[in-house]
């Protein structure tokens, strides 16, 4: 089966992070559009592609085979929730769970940093999405030495053996760093700052974190490098602008449902002909 | 503030089950339209009530002060997965958590019948959905003796207990039932087995259940009149037609969330005047 391009781009061919090569952010151009433009054609191609998602969506339910685990990572501002609602709006809710990782609490704390991720796990015919993941297990907590580099350090190979455990078992993995620019960033800052709609999105401590962002561009990268893999890839997504970001994700997602092929399981072959009365 | 009729209805008081009341379900019309026909005007309303929850919601989650549980019950077949797809189709999964309740596990058993329920309670900002619920440990628990009736009986007075803790605590609860006709159940099993895409969702036990039809209705005309409370109301909602159903749902959600008033918080006044360089 040829892919469907009608866009003539493939977001996955252009966006996956290779496994085993490196990844620098600084060369990935944060305002990349694919030289599209935010016209019909790809307003069309975006209502085409929710429509697509919703079917397909509504067959993986039904199949009940396999699991897909979206994760969805990026600096403070940098779409988490935008993509979230954009990607999934009209998506039967029954089938998609949203976990949104907070600082630890003590239990969690008290437990391995996977544990609480596994709990997580998206089930059989779910679609899971991480916001935020146990990659804040090698990003905030590496960038603020919350333990030791020794520890975080064999992170990368506890993280693969891990995800390697899911797709094992059946669950299709994919991984997206919303890539935005430092100015980009300030932009959005600001405007939590000055829009009352957004206020409650603004924490004084995010601008500490932008004071550490060069620190954090390192922890992705290698966090991108060391942990995309032929099953559970990242993709590094020009995020700047909303509607690229999320053409992208979500033709990436669709392709990837599209190639599991989910169908309408059939009838129990012992149930027979029945009218019911 | 007036409430908003714009069909002239208050679904709330056509279909709440009024604190002490009794409920006898042979006679309420499952094919109760309230004198409305699917037409362009209530297409509008139900457009009008969608983007209307899509602002609720994200107004309520921003809010972050208190959590909504809807329960859905209804025979097999009777629109808990269609109610779910249509009424939230939308809303940003981000702020909803459906959770299926299913056959107990041994874990779930080895608890008290509210363990696994409370577990899913929704957090503060969220919209909790239960497809099923507690109360199947007093409909079909009680239809097929799976404990003693000294032991189900009691559950009305837990149950009414349990969910005056999560209404004490913030949480709004709506309860819906939906009803439909032994005719309109014959011809949804028949699609079922007749639409291959209908298929996955028979299963041979239907039948077995939909013996029980009478018993199941006694239960669930007790359950609904001893658990309808001022905080935690029933509802009976005809679901013959789904339209009427998904409207009635819709409306009666956005006028609980609209007695709220949820609203954006200010930005925290320790925060001055910024501009993020």
């Amino acid at each position: 089966m040829k892919e469907q391009q009608p866009l003539g781009i493939s977001f996955h061919e252009r966006h996956i992070v290779h496994p085993g090569a490196s990844v620098d952010l600084g060369k990935v151009d944060a305002g990349d559009k694919a030289g599209l433009k935010k016209n019909d054609q790809v307003e069309e191609e975006m209502d085409r592609l929710r429509a697509e998602l919703d079917d397909l969506q509504e067959r993986f339910y039904a199949w009940d085979k396999r699991s897909l685990l979206i994760v969805l990572q990026a600096m403070d501002t940098g779409g988490k929730d935008g993509t979230i609602e954009a990607v999934m709006h009209g998506v039967n809710p029954q089938g998609v769970n949203v976990t949104s990782f907070k600082t630890p609490t003590a239990e969690e704390l008290a437990h391995d940093f996977l544990w609480r991720v596994h709990k997580a796990a998206p089930a059989r015919r779910m679609i899971g999405i991480f916001n935020r993941s146990h990659y804040e297990d090698v990003l905030v907590v590496r960038v603020h030495n919350l333990v030791p580099e020794e520890v975080w350090r064999q992170r990368y190979d506890q993280i693969n053996h891990f995800e390697r455990l899911l797709t094992d078992c059946g669950t299709v993995i994919l991984k997206f760093y919303l890539h935005i620019s430092k100015d980009e960033q300030a932009k959005r800052l600001q405007e939590r700052l000055d829009d009352p709609k957004k206020h409650w999105k603004f924490a004084a401590g995010d601008l500490k974190e932008r004071e550490l962002w060069d620190d954090y561009t390192a922890a992705y990268q290698e966090a991108l490098a060391r942990c995309s893999t032929e099953g559970a890839p990242w993709y590094v997504i020009p995020a700047n602008h909303n509607w690229y970001r999320n053409l992208a994700v979500t033709s990436i997602i669709v392709e990837a449902l599209k190639k599991l092929n989910p169908v309408y399981p059939p009838l129990d072959p012992s149930i027979g002909k029945i009218v019911i009365s």
